[in-house]
């Protein structure tokens, strides 16, 4: 039987040309086809030189339950009629919040695989129009509906879990829970597209602000430490996570374009390549070996690094998958770029801060800028190739030298995880 | 801007080399994930040489609505985990019922891309667990939900408006519809795995027995067209369409092993090549510019044909999306098969059954195998592999020539279509 490792190589090498997203938050007056429209628009907007939309052969569209969300099944090729794009082809992918991520290994592998030469890849999510509880009652069906919904679990309750049991093998605490959503606030404070463009520094003055405008009791808050440890101003959720611990319910889409390398000059003369792409299935979480790692986090990360020829120390940026703040420092270890359990000293250091050696998150990351589910893997894409070419703005990383990027984007409790690494140039 | 018409063929052949089907029926005791196991089983159990399930490097999932028939989004990786794959990449694909159609095109680019050199492909639906009018509304989420639901239409209306649109414009009547049914249930009856193994005339057969044991009036058939005539036994659903005009609601799975040409013969000295494939979408049928033809069709096949060097003529044996009876017709138009408005001249003469000069839907097609529709795509592709190895059983088209079969999956009112084109050897 022929083995395959020295096979997990592109036969024709990728590249991204173009990113848009939608804004990321709660718009009563816009379905999931909107947005998309809207993020397909701001990548035309700003695509280095124009193109005609007809040189698009082929597209996928991440979405993980516009079924339960809007009662929309199909989504493909109404995503295709409302661009225009009619009658390629097009595919949804689901594989719960890493849809988007795994449609873009799609496009990739559509492009390399010769069929096709330029690809659209985008995702999708449209989940303010349900009340929360419906949400979380959607969001449960990426668990295990005949093992682990019924024990009344809900995806707080998981990573409730998850933080427990890091807090207790390791010496992370609740402190270092709070300095990841202070930490993406900051970074979603310089983005403007963010659902939550606002620091939580100012979201405590609000806070105080309010209830001296309303003769209230006036909270004495020193710190956003202080804020956030009032239960009032955050409530717990599942021990031991708060709401500030919980990225939001988003609406929001996103989308990149992707051209075989070779006519990627066409487009722009500042490409981004996919150096590395991993993908991994992990078992439920009720037959998970451990808690405080994801296994198909491991496992994807070691396919992207071989596959790109770099390790976790040549990662220079990275957009994880905060759903929780928990998730965040579990990604930071399973990524290699601290030793298990070294995640929460990490944040202590400011590592992982936007001026720090290792800027995790710099668009906010889910906590700030918001978690459209089936859109954020492409839009942690898109942070990355705008990272990589110098055009993040307030948040652009400083240094002249940044050339790696990797996301990571996880798909309920490490079912799915998707890495891809990307290359400047 | 560098166009791509010459460049649609893969960068590697790929080949099928095995396939499984779980039955196909009404299983209230299984879910999808149970079915799925089913098919992989009959899959292993027949291929040619065994072999290391674990030199199984990636799988897709076709599956329409797990979300809304099962409360279960996020399948892929509970199917790696029940096949004990984990920690492999799985993506669940969903076209409509076009889902699994779309799964294989993946599995061929993931292939041909270089990533991959062993990639299993399968489809999925568990449907009888909700009431007919349930699986009703989740099928009609295939349609357009802001456009086309909202007038009341499900998908017999849909097809029943093809159906009176085909019979104003051609030749086509209700006899021809029916005859559709009648050809279909005698394939299916020499199909072992069908939902319904059994003719049309045996099931008058038992109206009139049953009838006579109960001292009830017995009805007076002289031929099949006399029961299918009577309202009593075949009621109209939406006119022109009648119950046996419809696909019956189907639990079932099934799945096909792909891989690389270059060692297609460590598995099967019988292997099956993709010779061309093709997809298209197609404007919501409230868009769309004629009823009497599927756009996406013509579309898929062109392309598929082109890249497999063939025409219509050269198609010796092909699955086709049935999911009503007057589908087929129109399907056999837009293939090319018959000249638009012949399809019902074809079935007259006689020219689609099993002895017929292009024998159509030999497994009994959806009519009378069923229609699990995230299964459905995949389980046409089974059904042509098994032809063109001349493995067909009863039904194996009696042609020592046979080289060349087509697959034709839709989804929704041909939103999605998917073309394949297998070649034996």
């Amino acid at each position: 039987m022929a083995t395959t490792s020295s096979r997990r190589q592109l036969g024709r090498s990728v590249s991204i040309v173009g990113a848009g997203m939608s804004g990321f938050g709660a718009f009563a007056d816009k379905d999931s086809r909107d947005l998309f429209v809207e993020a397909f628009q701001d990548l035309l907007d700003h695509l280095d030189q124009g193109m005609d939309i007809e040189d698009i052969e082929c597209a996928y569209v991440g979405n993980y339950s516009s079924d339960l969300f809007e009662h929309q099944g199909h989504t493909a090729p109404i995503i295709a009629d409302w661009l225009g794009m009619t009658p390629i082809p097009v595919t949804r992918i689901e594989n719960a919040c890493a849809s988007s991520g795994s449609a873009l290994r799609e496009g990739i592998m559509a492009i390399a695989s010769g069929m096709y030469d330029i690809v659209l890849v985008g995702g999708m999510e449209k989940m303010t129009n349900l009340p929360t509880e419906g949400v979380t009652d959607v969001l449960a069906t990426a668990a295990d509906a005949l093992y682990e919904v019924p024990t009344g679990l809900t995806f707080p309750g998981i990573f409730g879990a998850i933080a427990k049991a890091h807090m207790d093998r390791y010496e992370t605490n609740l402190d270092h829970l709070l300095k990841v959503a202070i930490k993406n606030h900051v970074n979603g404070s310089k983005n403007p597209k963010a659902q939550f463009n606002v620091t939580i520094r100012n979201l405590m003055e609000r806070r105080v602000t309010r209830a001296e405008q309303r003769g209230q009791p006036v909270p004495d808050y020193n710190s956003e430490m202080d804020f956030l440890n009032d239960p009032g101003a955050n409530p717990w959720i599942a021990w031991p996570l708060r709401l500030y611990d919980c990225a939001p319910i988003t609406d929001g889409a996103a989308c990149v374009l992707l051209v075989a390398s070779d006519i990627a000059h066409n487009f722009t003369d500042k490409p981004v390549t996919i150096a590395g792409t991993g993908q991994a299935s992990g078992r439920p979480l009720h037959d998970a070996d451990e808690l405080t790692s994801l296994s198909a986090a491991r496992t994807a990360a070691a396919r992207a690094y071989e596959m790109a020829g770099v390790t976790a120390d040549d990662i220079q940026v990275a957009e994880v998958h905060d759903c929780f703040t928990i998730a965040e420092i579990v990604a930071s270890e399973d990524l290699g770029f601290f030793e298990p359990g070294e995640g929460a000293r990490a944040l202590d250091e400011g590592r992982t801060a936007l001026d720090g050696d290792k800027p995790i998150n710099t668009s906010g990351g889910l906590k700030a800028k918001g978690h459209p589910v089936g859109a954020s893997g492409v839009a942690q894409v898109a942070e990355i190739f705008h990272q990589l070419r110098g055009e993040a703005g307030e948040r652009q990383v400083d240094n002249p030298d940044l050339e790696v990027g990797l996301t990571h984007n996880v798909g309920g409790t490490g079912g799915t995880c998707v890495v891809n690494i990307l290359r400047k140039g």
